[in-house]
């Protein structure tokens, strides 16, 4: 383990993360998040969310073909690549491995029409990198990429956390990692770099637009399992 | 009056709309819609419609612009472009003043943030057409086109619609002229066209996906206003 | 005629101009140019020339629809969409009455095979325009847009320019009136606005490259003309 | 080794190869391959050559990164990701290390200014790619990644090519392997699959004006090195 920390605070990120202010915690600190890690929530809005976030990972892995394609260097590409790559490759059989203990086949998932708010996430930041550039693209991916790793430090320094007996603390372990935390840190400076050469000072304004609404539109996604 | 009938089950479009039959029904005979014929929908439903429904028109009129990038001839180039500034110059003025009427104004509407509704049918059909080529574009762009000249015409046979008196019935006669009904028409017959050329017949399984998806996201575009 | 001057090294384009020195200079002082302002350019070759820039404003009317869709308020949109239709519906229709006068149809032309350089600058513009965002787009134009205002402008003051019986005559004038100047001032006016809000500054050497490509490619195009 | 032959004859694109005639012999028999097999080829052009097509595979890896963002399935994206990744990891470093032997960094050829022709090619396949859908994409990627191995497979049947002190020989035996032919062979294969799903049979007339293009700019990339 590194025991590098992951610093929210900081450059691009950090400055959208404080201006999404109101927009941020309750993506961060949605009720689904507390119940998971007390517990409670229910094992059906847990299934629900479990079965749209395989369909949302497909769409995750395109953002990053995306990417891919929007690269101006060959680095970027690389990078991009092994993202597209980490996803396919990894992380969808590991979350088909983990939905098949909750009695959830692929099969199925595939089978699943998306929900609204699947639907509005994902072409919502596949719309906006398309329509812009790869800085554009990047910043409508945070969100996702990094808030996972600070609901998970959040849940996990949370007396109300329940770890022993916690029907979710399987998921909360696979985000509590160094591992995780290593993406969340190099998507942090990745945005850094790549806000530098693409103008993000001057373009703030429209960057925190599309930062606010993919953030509403997490907590939308945590919402839909929640209310189902 | 040309008095040309709308044909609803003619050619790619009748097939795709019977296919999607439940889906189409929930969403053309939406209580929203009902309420709106019978006069008794909240002002403030409608209202909020209203706003984002400005909000879809910049969106709609930025999918036309797409199909006029992703024309291969000179003709389906000049169609688009006659869209867009139709939409643009034409509808959007019209609705603008339209809404002042409502109480509400253009920059209000401007400043309006997107409901999730909104973005969730605007960035999928544009996403359609980016991912796909032309035809997947037309197809996704059907519901909205044909869907209310269909509402329209069915609330005008309806005994439980209300003309006199109607706080809507404005509303209703825009969408209820010849041009409208003519508009409708052609995109039918425009989609035949793009569908011959274009592969339909072998490609309809994917197609009809696009169509109930994009049903069901109008559907839950009319439950945004009727359920605020 | 407002006569409202040319100013050619004004903001952020004619930074980019200024940068492209050599190659700028090679385009707009093209012996494809000189020769026609001096009315010794073989007809075959002006013919040729003909020929391919009615495919190019095919492609050139498909760039601005792109935009079109790149817009990120209802200002670009409408004026993206202006832009389509002046295209389209005025200089496209100009074009072909033009190429009447040298025993070129439109038929003709609609089946000409795209020369390589046709092929190379318009596909350089369009994919610039969709890896990145609006104004990647909109630099990529520029050498076309203001390079013709600024051709005609030098050749006019060029004693070596003949207007009497010169067989281009009416090519020179299209290009020599208020009308097309105007176009190039707005052009350098927006894409001043559009660069504050895009970061132009701190993109600029992504810019720059974009720039002296597309006027490399525009000097091509000339070459092909008079080397057939 | 499998053994399996490259059947070039065979679904959608032997019906294009066979179409595009006179087009596919003058690229597959372009007097720079038939030099480059006779070991006649004059170092300077290959060297030229060689610059530039590492600068076409950084193109030729994006357009499949685009092909993995236009994937309607989990099947095709994996498929496109591995393209990706064996381009940038695999491809890529062969290349700069064959290239060293030549005398050319990659720092060079990362500097290297992208020829008229290589613009012309990689733009035209993104570009196809962007505007339609991923059967456009893929049937302009076809002459690169059929065409090679047919190159090399004549050329190794052909009495006029000489193996012993080529200087091209290590050129040759990389694209003479097994390795390469499965992936022209699966190319092939592919094609017809994607074909069948995204109506192939009704869209010919389109599909083939693409893949006459491509392998005509296919032939001018041949022509660029040889006439230096």
């Amino acid at each position: 383990m590194s025991g590098e920390k992951l610093r929210l605070d900081r450059g691009l990120f950090g400055r959208l993360r404080r201006d999404a202010g109101a927009e941020w915690e309750a993506y961060v600190r949605h009720p689904f998040v507390l119940e998971l890690g007390a517990g409670t929530l229910r094992p059906r809005a847990f299934q629900h969310y479990l079965r749209q976030d395989f369909l949302f990972l497909v769409q995750f892995a395109r953002a990053y073909a995306l990417a891919g394609y929007k690269s101006s260097t060959l680095a970027e590409l690389r990078t991009a690549s092994a993202s597209v790559t980490a996803i396919v490759d990894v992380e969808m059989p590991l979350h088909v491995a983990y939905c098949a203990g909750w009695g959830i086949s692929e099969a199925e998932m595939l089978a699943e029409p998306e929900a609204l708010e699947t639907i509005a996430y994902t072409r919502f930041v596949l719309e906006a990198g398309l329509a812009g550039d790869r800085l554009d693209l990047e910043v409508a991916l945070m969100p996702c990429l990094v808030g996972y790793a600070e609901v998970v430090e959040r849940l996990l320094a949370d007396p109300a956390t329940v770890r022993d007996g916690n029907p979710y603390g399987a998921w909360l372990d696979a985000y509590a990692g160094d591992d995780y935390r290593q993406v969340a840190i190099r998507a942090i400076d990745n945005l850094d770099r790549l806000g530098a050469s693409r103008g993000a000072e001057a373009r703030y304004a429209g960057l925190l637009a599309t930062f606010r609404t993919a953030t509403r539109l997490e907590a939308a996604f945590w919402q839909m399992g929640f209310s189902i």
